[in-house]
């Protein structure tokens, strides 16, 4: 009986009109979808491949936006953190901070985030990383258990699994398993399409993406029992300053979310 | 606004009795569901991993049962062949005849498949193998067309990619990939849960499979976009002959088709 | 203390002056290293990606090449089989015939080799299917063993397994693994260089090779403890009917096995 | 021309005494090799799968035995930093400071490690990760160049490729892959035998290992070119207090490096 989660927003924070534009227009959709809906947005890309890529405005002004986007348009946010120290400022504003993939297996980092979000009462976001079984989650839910005792605040969140070089796949068994560590369990479906990494066969030195399969990867997960989607729009994608190939476009949310909603009703039944 | 198309029935013939109370079963339950429906049955299972496995009644009497079950019912059959010379007999029996995975790339064999279904105006029901690329089996479909012409007679099904050892895995986005290639794409979400081959941690010499997942597949790829599934039944699965840990229950057939329906048609709206 | 055994020759059969040329020159290079030689050519190519690729002279004239290779060089050959009914046909000719990587699963195709060659005294060399894990070879040699009895007389062979889309990984742990049957191991490290497929950024149908990789893969797999070597040579590689751009220059072949002899030496002191 | 260079040593840091004891018998075996030798040892563990297992004495206290051994035994050493912060504490006292697999697409802290370096002569260590292309390694060393200019103090270790779950491989052709980037390779033979994660088939919660598998993938990885080896011994592997069962015992170590070298030395001819 429960209501598909919709964690939204944008890939990194380009400006504040921008973030405002995009949190404006999906809460909208949300409340005529009646889906619950989180603002996302990342303020620092601390592992581009490339050094020269654009990273964020960092962690004072990202902050600074995201606070204000909750005060103006009164939604909670989602954003990561990439240091130990980071975890309790990010928690300060965020209801729910993200361990990024590759830092998942970093136990200062995942208990400073635990023992963040234990202050504020938020939830931890934790992305399965790229190189990690699901069942193998148990150890960084339990690590986080550690910190928090019985109410544990994670929620995990599938967005492939290295399928050789420069490939992911979506292993959607991987959902019914991870929620049985008994967590709530989101899909990444933008993250999940991009083929990560340069190909030796194009001078590229940017992580790709495959557009069009963010809605399908969207709605196989939701038809696999994941809570809630995790997904990124720009009202230009191809103009996005970050994993533009692997972008939504703003106003194409509303058909997706509505499929996404109908087939979570079925499933859930 | 095409229908969902359900090839179900059983891995591999054990007696007559069974297979008319298994396809009278789903037969039923596709008439109140509204689907186009298939019997599925094999004759020999020509590739098990222990020469004293069961293999099935073998092509004469496999055939004859097909035969049975389709004067009796009244449904067209599908089921494999496993040699170039087996092609046409069984294709005078079976409205579609299914290439293995394993030898989807053997040309004589598919080139045989071929001549077969086009003097019988069937169809090639071909697997992709779990060593092969989404987009590789336009070489197959490419194959079939030499033979037959524009109208190709093609279904590609999806059932698991190799993922390390003995596992697979279900790259969703292989469904829209292989349907780009202008043919029907089915799942065969029973055969895309096993665990092949042999565990080296257990002494066991067949292969394992995952029940539970295999709706969690079923659905998942007809979210994706699937046109039909592919799906084995028994009466007791404990006792089946053949695959039993990937073998549904007989009596879950109708709820699980519900759903599919309706995810398809939220999917084809 | 046992040596090196070098299973090498052409892909397939392009005429029987080739062949001559080629196995007589890997014969001279044997005979100078002191290392046992087994001719190797393919009379058909029975699952080429592409309908119309070259498929070699067929069952009855490369079987006809390969009687006159041994008559003249009185070297003993090797070459596969493809279905049940051509393996006594080719074990009357050849000394050792190989079972094709995707083809290992087929019962009777197996156990027609192991009939055909306990009449002939002879070898059965199989390929490891890109979908199998090395300990599930045991069923394989298993198969045969139920066939011939106690004096098992396969030969298990490493070429690559499927490592996401369009690519193959040699897993080096691979060769004890097999050793640990009981069995011979030889690496086929022309195959295992391989990038299955067509590539979907380009337009290409037959399958790309890496030939620079394959002395990589060779000294590896005999630091490994292969027990032989199984390479592909042509006096223009890049006029090779056949999976040329993973072939080797035949005048490159006296170099390589030499490493080859030095390093396998090593390891067995 | 160039000789193997051997980096070894032990895993975490147990005690001073047991740093003292295992580099003193390599430094040893390696004088007798005429091989260059780095020790090796880690402060911290700082990604154990569980948050209850050993992490090690820290930064502090492992700089001062680190630094002891060198003041007492006269070698360089390596040791790995996990944060930005510990970059220039580490490298103050190792020559070689490393890059954890998992943190290598982390930008801050490879930009702090290269400025460290740069001040102190010393060479980072970097890891592929388990979900990085070998050619992907690019971006990691352009970043480091773009800090330390032409003189670019990388070494690119392989320490396997994630294969499906809980599984790794080495894929060997990854050497000459990294090689042709500009900079030394090394094959950390050690973790590349690991099975990551907890298998869901036993209880365990830590990382398994395959010690028979090390000295397979020590001499495959040498006979494709690394130009050095990067091992971990005990003298009681099975008492170790991380990653025992992928350690070797240490009066092994001489057998085998000798065999590395003689290996080394064929392929560099």
């Amino acid at each position: 009986g429960e209501k598909l989660v919709v964690m939204a927003g944008m890939n990194v924070l380009e400006s504040r009109d921008l973030a405002m534009r995009i949190c404006e227009q999906l809460k909208a959709v949300c409340e005529r979808l009646d889906l619950p809906y989180i603002f996302k947005a990342s303020f620092d890309k601390a592992n581009r491949s490339s050094i020269t890529s654009y990273r964020g405005p960092g962690l004072d002004e990202g902050l600074r936006i995201l606070a204000d986007v909750k005060a103006e348009l009164g939604v909670p946010v989602i954003t990561d953190y990439h240091t130990a120290e980071q975890a309790q400022l990010v928690a300060d504003v965020a209801e729910i901070i993200q361990v990024p993939a590759f830092l998942v297996r970093q136990t200062d980092l995942v208990v400073a985030g635990a023992e963040a979000v234990m202050k504020t009462g938020g939830w931890l976001h934790v992305k399965k990383a790229q190189f990690l079984a699901p069942w193998d989650c148990k150890n960084i839910v339990s690590k986080i258990g550690e910190v928090t005792g019985p109410d544990n605040p994670t929620i995990l969140c599938e967005r492939g699994a290295s399928f050789g070089y420069n490939n992911l796949v979506v292993d959607m068994l991987s959902i019914p398993a991870m929620k049985a560590l008994g967590v709530p369990v989101t899909i990444d479906a933008t993250h999940a399409v991009q083929l990560p990494g340069a190909d030796p066969r194009t001078a590229g030195g940017s992580t790709g993406g495959r557009r069009e399969g963010v809605p399908i990867i969207a709605k196989s997960a939701v038809a696999a029992g994941a809570d809630g989607v995790f997904l990124e729009f720009h009202p230009d994608p191809d103009k996005a300053l970050c994993d533009g190939p692997s972008c939504l476009p703003l106003d194409g949310a509303e058909a997706l979310l509505a499929d996404l909603k109908a087939i979570h009703s079925i499933v859930n039944a």
